[in-house]
Order: structure tokens, then C-alpha cells, then sequence
């Protein structure tokens, strides 16, 4: 009938939306990564459950599409937001190969959004996304980005800056940045949003270089004008510097 | 008592996150932008409202935090994400001023995301967010901004891409992309994400030199790699292209 590709918000239920709660209770079947669908599952008992593993992706996607052939209304769950490097592109990707069908995008909370949360207002001015992951994307891509994001003077929002495949990638990405940014540029890094461990951390360019980071953190590293504002990780939109007063 | 910064997602009320809908339930006074506290107070009767025109920011957070200090839960609404462009940066800016005062950010779906949704999956790779407003950013750091950006093979996210003040200047972001970029770059212009009169268009870069965009537009301009399949504007994460096979 219809895939429905929900982005689930950053882990707990409070930072679904609306939207996407209502997807999950209508629907027939739940697909998606096991780990991610194994959280949720006891929450929407009845459903018809789809997952593969990691790196199964295509299959999942496949699985999700043929169960809407035959009649269901799949939702296949993202955590964060499922366009940002979620299942939604692959989704549309694999539905060439069958009989059109309708594919809703339901979109949610980034870790952009709520790590920025958690950290203060990184985000309140020009920033750019970049995944360190190099499963996908030549690292020679990945680091031409960072640096020309680094002249840009973006606050950087980091995904995947680690797993233990690549303990080094958040290293050697600080290592590209500093040759164009301060040492003492402003910081910030989190783990496990809104879920059991949810750490918030400020810190400098240098300081990060050497910080630990996994699977499940992000890092946010400030523009020129990013500071510590009552604590917090905060870049200045303008307001009162427009007005010549110190923010 | 508190102030919530609160993000409302793009509009219509399925697209806002259970916890903001919570603040709005639980909070003593809603403050934010007058047009945006006008759509939604009805809904949550009984609150003091707490308004300024566009303009008057920097006053709307000095009234807020004033009302938070007198034992009051505040809560200030932002369009989309609080952080993206929103007002929790300057809350935390004026706070400095008071007496110390709890303050909490609720991230909610900012127009990245949701006016990625409406065109497909354009957000899965790398993405630089840019607004195009000079009111508080220099026009001349937000030209080289998207000359890195172009560089760096971003998918751009433009925010505030024209107002009747500077109808132009969409016109002049896509002439500086045009030096890196080919004309058929595949691009997205979403108007009124989750209101009345939402509509969304995928074009090429050379038309949308000659689009009309107005305050409640936000435009998607592809990377190299973004193209149209089923209909929609997708940048491939890469699955299908790292196992050899056509996307």
C-alpha cells in the first residue's frame, strides 16, 4: 500500500512528533536496523516486524518494498531524521526496480538539532553537516569538505566521527580543521541523546582532538564567533552586536 | 521559574515533537514572534502571552526571562528548530543580564528537514545550511560561505532565500554557485512546509536563477551527485553505487 519513512528523533519517545507516532500506530509492519527496531518494538505490539542487520541495507529496503506491494502499510524507521543520511534516498532508489507505490518521507529531530540542544545554540548561525564516516564516501571527499567548511567559518556538525573500525578519523579531521581554526575554538560533543548515558561536554578544537567518541556521539565544532555564553556552547545569531552592544 | 525554547516544527501541529506540545500544555506564558504566537494560542488557552513584532528581539527575550525570574514557566516558541536560526542563542545572550535562571532548549524539525522531506531524500549526503538574510550577517561572508560551500560539493539548504526587501538576492546566490556548479544541478524550492498553500518543485539550478521565493520559501540546491528518481530529488547515500550497481 504505502512505505511511510519515519524519522525517529534522537531516542526517546518525547522527541518523536506527532506524526511519527501516528505512523507507528497505524501501520502494519515495522522495518528498519534490528538494534534501532528492537527498542521500539514492544511499544507497537501486533506489527509485522522486517530487519536485517547492519550493512544489509539494500535488503532491508527491499523487504520494506515488497511487503507494500502486497497490500501493507510499512513504516521503515530512521533514527534522528530519515533523510539525513537515513534510509529515505535508498528507499527511492530501490522502488525503480518495482511496480510504483507511495513513499511518504515523515521527518524528525536530527542530532544536529538535538545535540545542539543539549550543548547550548551552536547552530544559530550558517553550519554544515559532514558524517567522518568513510564506508560510503572517499575520505579524500570527506576531508576536502572539512577543510573547505573550516575557510567557510560553518559551525561543523559532526556525525559518525568515530567507531572502532577508525578510532583516529575525529583526530585527524581536528588535525585539518586547526590548520585554519584557533586551538581554542569552541567545542562541544554528546552522547547518547535522550537515552540512558546522555553526556554533554564543552571543550576546545585541542581538547577534541584527543576526545574519546563513538558510534553514538556527535561533535560540534564552532564557527569564529562561536563562545561559552552562562555555560553553554553558544553562537551569537547577531542581535545585540548589531545594536553595538556585547553579547 | 524556567524558560522553554521551543522548537514548533515547520507548522502544522502532527509535525511537533510530544515534548513541545508538553511545554505548551504544562508552561504559565507562551512568548515568542506575535505572528507565530497568533497561530497557536487558541489552542493552548489560558497562558500569558508574551509578544513583539519582527525587529523587536532582542526586547521579546528581556520580557521572557523577566517573566521566568518572577516564577513563571516560560516557554518561547521558534519556528522549526529553536537552535537552527531560532531564538535560543539570544535568550542565553540576554540571560547573562539576571539573575541566574534555568533555561532549556527543545529541539524540534527545523526546515532542512522537513522541506526535505516534501522533495524526496536531498539531505542524505553531506549539507551546508546558509540563510541568505544580510540583516545580521555581512552579504559578503555569506557569498564566500556558499563559494566554499559549491567547492566543497555540498548539498546546499538555503533559509531566507528572498523578502520584498532583497528580491534579488536568490538571483545572486545561484550566479556565485554557477562558477562551480553545472547549470542542471538538480534543486528543490518548498514553499509553506505543513500549511496551507505547501507545494514543493524540483528544478534545475539555471531555473532557479529566475524563481520566485519569498520569507516562506527554503530552497535545496544538489551536489554533483544528487539526481531525480521516482519523481523526487535524492542524493543516493551510496549503497547501491559501493556494491557497483546503477542507483
Amino acid at each position: 500500500m504505502k512505505i511511510s519513512v519515519v524519522g525517529m528523533g534522537p531516542g526517546s519517545e518525547k522527541k518523536m512528533t506527532l506524526e511519527a507516532m501516528d505512523a507507528l500506530e497505524e501501520c502494519d509492519a515495522i522495518a528498519g536496523y534490528s538494534v534501532y527496531v528492537n527498542l521500539i518494538k514492544d511499544r507497537f505490539p501486533g506489527k509485522e516486524i522486517i530487519t536485517t542487520p547492519m550493512r544489509r541495507e539494500e535488503e532491508r529496503c527491499r523487504l520494506a518494498v515488497e511487503a507494500a506491494l502486497s497490500g501493507k502499510h510499512v513504516v521503515m524507521v530512521s533514527s534522528g531524521d530519515a533523510g539525513v543520511y537515513g534510509m529515505a534516498a535508498l528507499i527511492y532508489e530501490v522502488a525503480q526496480d518495482y511496480d510504483p507505490i507511495e513513499i511518504q518521507v515523515v521527518p524528525g529531530v536530527t542530532a544536529a538539532c538535538s545535540g545542539a540542544a543539549l550543548l547550548g545554540a551552536p547552530l544559530t548561525q550558517d553550519f554544515a553537516v559532514i558524517s567522518l564516516s568513510d564506508l560510503l564516501t572517499p575520505w579524500e571527499k570527506i576531508e576536502k569538505r572539512l577543510s573547505f567548511a573550516a575557510q567557510a567559518d560553518f559551525v561543523l556538525c559532526l556525525y559518525n566521527p568515530a567507531s572502532h573500525l577508525r578510532p583516529d578519523y575525529l583526530q585527524r579531521a581536528c588535525d585539518i580543521l586547526l590548520r585554519y581554526q584557533k586551538p581554542e575554538t569552541v567545542c562541544g560533543l554528546v552522547q547518547n541523546i535522550g537515552r540512558p548515558g546522555e553526556r554533554a561536554q564543552i571543550l576546545t578544537l585541542e581538547q577534541l582532538r584527543n576526545a574519546e567518541a563513538d558510534m553514538f556521539t556527535t561533535v560540534f565544532v564552532g564557527s569564529s564567533t562561536t563562545r561559552v555564553v552562562e555555560g553553554r556552547m553558544v553562537t551569537p545569531r547577531g542581535y545585540l552586536q548589531r545594536e553595538g552592544k556585547e553579547g
